[in-house]
C-alpha cells in the first residue's frame, strides 16, 4: 500500500511538475512576446537606410561620397579625411577622448560614430550640425577639422582631378558645375545615409528566437523598466531629444570631465540649454568607447551606472547594470560588407 | 591599256603593300617578343607574394597582421597605426611629402607604399630596416611614429583585448606568451608579404596582346635602353641595391630639396654612402605622389626627366619623358580584393 500511495503521489508531483513547467514556459513566452511588443513601440527595428527627400540616396552618389570619406586631399595638411576620425575598423569611431584635426587640433568633444548616425535631429553633441551633409560641408573649413581656409579652396582641389570630375558629373548630371562643396557635403552625406548596422537587437524585434541571450532580455526590460529608453528611444536608441546631461546631479560629481561643458548653450544662448546635450545613438556603443561628450569614462558598464545616477537618479545594482550592459552588446551591428571595402582614390598622374 | 596597265599596276602595288604590312608586323612582333625577352630578363613578372624563411607566412598570421595593420591603440596618442602612413585608397602611400607620426611628428623622408615592399633589400629610404618585420617593430617606439615609451607598453595594450589573445594564440601556437612584441612584427610582415599588385606589364610579359599600349611599349623600351632598369632592376622595378641620387649633378639643382639629406651616410657613417638612397621600388608610383626621398617634386613625368639628369646623364626628350611616364603607369597593379576589405578592431567591452 505503501508503494501505491506513493506511486500515486509521484504520479500527482510529475503532473505538477509538468504543468508548472508549461505554465512557466508559456509564461515567459508571454512575457517575451510583450517584451518584444513594449519594444518595438519604444525602439523598434532598425530601417534599411536612412533617407533625405533633400539628398535622395542614388548609387553614383554613394559611390562618390565613398571615396570622398577617404580624401585627405582637401584638408591643409593633407592628413585629415573623414575617415580620420571615422575609421571603419574602430566602427567608425576614433577611440579618443577628443577627436584630433589637421596640425593636431583637438576638437571641443568627443567623436561620435557615422554609423546610423544621418537618423538623428542634428549632429555633433550639441547639435551645430543640422545634418550629416551639413557636418560634411562644414568640416571641410572647421579649424578642429580639415582646415582649410575656403570653400573655394577645396573646390579647386577636387576639381584638379579628373576622375573626380567625371564622378561628380555622373553624380549630379543637372548641375552645370557638379563639382561644388554642396555637392561633396551630399555626396559624403548619401553615402553616410546607408551606413546602418543591424543587430543581434532587430532579430529580436522579429522574433527571432534565440536572437538575444537570457540576460540581454532582462538587460532590455529594465533599459525600459528603469527609463533609459524614455531619453534613448526609436529604432535609433537616441539621437532624436537634447537632454540636460545631469538631471538629478551635475555630471562633474561621477565623470571624470575636466572643465564642465555648457553644451548646448554654446549653440543657442539659451540658460535653458546649459549643460544640454543630444541624447547619442546607443547602437554600437559598446565598439565605441570611451564615454560621454568629453570621453572621460572608459567602461561602458561604468557610463550606465553613472547614467543612472544622473539621469534617473537611481543607484544601479550591478548585477542590472551587467544586464543592461549585456543587451546594448545586442545593439553591435553587423557593418554591411560593401562598405568595409576601400575605394582606391585618383592620381593626378 | 592604260586601264589595263593601271589594272596591273594597282595590282602590284596592292601585292608590295601587303607584303609589307606583313614584314611591319613580323617585324614588330619580332621586336614585341625581344623586348619581352629582354624585360623579362632584367625585370620580370610579379611573383604571387613575397615569402621569408623566417617568417613563413599563414592564414592565422595574416589575419591578425592585417588588424593589427589598423591598430591605433598602440601609439602614444592613440592616432596612429600602420594605416595612417599606409591608407589603402592612396596606394598605401599618404600623399604628403613627408608623414606625420604621432602628435604631428614630422618623419624625416618620404612614405613608401608598403604594396610590394616586402621584396627590397631592406625597408626605408637609407636602409635603416632590415625587414618588413623589423620595420613594423621598430615603428612601435619610433620617435616620428607610434612613439611607444617601450615594446612592453605596446605588449601590455595588446594583452588587455581578449580577442588579440587568441589570434596571437592562434598564430603562434607553439609560444608559450604569444603577444610580443616580435609576434605584432612577424604577424603585420606575413599580411604585408602578401601584398603584390599585379600590372598590365606582368600580362604583356605573360605574351597576352593589348595590355601595354603602343606608347607604353615605347616607354618600356626607353626605359630600359636609356638605363633606368640598371638600377630600377627585379620584377619590383628597384628596391635591391642602393645608389648615389645625383650621379652626375648635384640632386638639388633639379629637385626642390630644402637641405640636402645624406642618406645610408647616417646609417653607415661611411663616406661612400653620403646621398646615397636606396633605389625605390617603381611599381604603382602613378599612384604615389610626391616623389623622391623627401618628396620634393610633385610630377611624375619631371620626376622622370630629373632621373636622367642626375643618374645617367640625359636631357630625356619630353616626348619620350611621356613615354616613359605611360609605360610607369602600366606598372599601377590591382590591389587584392581581400586586401581592400577593412576588418574590425577588438573593443575592450
Amino acid at each position: 500500500m505503501i508503494t501505491t500511495i506513493f506511486r500515486k503521489d509521484r504520479a500527482r508531483f510529475l503532473a505538477a511538475a509538468i504543468i508548472l513547467f508549461a505554465v512557466s514556459v508559456s509564461a515567459f513566452a508571454a512575457g517575451e512576446e510583450e517584451l518584444i511588443r513594449r519594444a518595438s513601440q519604444i525602439l523598434g527595428p532598425l530601417p534599411s537606410s536612412m533617407p533625405s527627400a533633400e539628398n535622395p540616396i542614388t548609387p553614383e552618389k554613394v559611390r562618390l561620397g565613398k571615396m570622398l570619406f577617404y580624401e585627405p586631399r582637401v584638408s591643409i595638411d593633407g592628413t585629415v579625411s573623414c575617415s580620420k576620425c571615422h575609421p571603419l575598423a574602430l566602427y567608425a569611431a576614433d577611440g579618443l577622448r577628443k577627436s584630433v584635426g589637421h596640425n593636431c587640433a583637438e576638437n571641443p568633444r568627443n567623436d561620435p560614430t557615422v554609423f546610423n548616425a544621418a537618423s538623428q535631429i542634428s549632429e555633433h553633441w550639441v547639435g551645430n550640425r543640422t545634418s550629416v551633409e551639413d557636418q560634411a560641408k562644414q568640416a571641410v573649413i572647421g579649424p578642429p577639422a580639415f582646415g582649410m581656409p575656403s570653400y573655394e579652396s577645396a573646390e579647386k582641389v577636387l576639381r584638379s582631378y579628373g576622375e573626380y570630375r567625371d564622378l561628380f558629373k555622373a553624380a549630379f548630371p543637372s548641375d552645370p558645375e557638379p563639382v561644388t562643396i554642396d555637392n561633396f557635403a551630399k555626396a559624403i552625406g548619401a553615402f553616410e545615409r546607408t551606413l546602418v548596422t543591424p543587430a543581434p537587437f532587430d532579430a529580436f524585434l522579429r522574433g527571432e528566437k534565440g536572437a538575444l541571450t537570457a540576460q540581454q532580455i532582462r538587460g532590455l526590460s529594465a533599459f525600459m523598466d528603469q527609463g533609459c529608453a524614455g531619453c534613448h528611444s526609436s529604432p535609433f536608441i537616441g539621437g532624436q531629444i537634447y537632454q540636460k546631461f545631469g538631471l538629478f546631479e551635475p555630471y562633474e560629481k561621477y565623470t571624470k570631465s575636466g572643465k564642465v561643458d555648457d553644451g548646448r548653450f554654446v549653440v543657442t544662448k539659451k540658460e535653458a540649454d546649459r549643460r544640454v546635450f543630444k541624447v547619442p545613438v546607443l547602437r554600437n556603443v559598446a565598439m565605441t568607447p570611451p564615454y560621454f561628450h568629453d570621453g572621460s569614462v572608459d567602461k561602458l558598464s561604468d557610463a550606465v551606472w553613472i547614467m543612472g545616477k544622473l539621469q534617473v537618479g537611481k543607484d544601479l545594482p550591478q548585477e542590472q547594470v551587467g544586464d543592461i550592459v549585456a543587451f546594448l552588446r545586442a545593439l553591435t551591428g553587423r557593418i554591411p560588407d560593401d562598405v568595409m571595402i576601400v575605394p582606391v582614390l585618383p592620381s593626378l598622374e
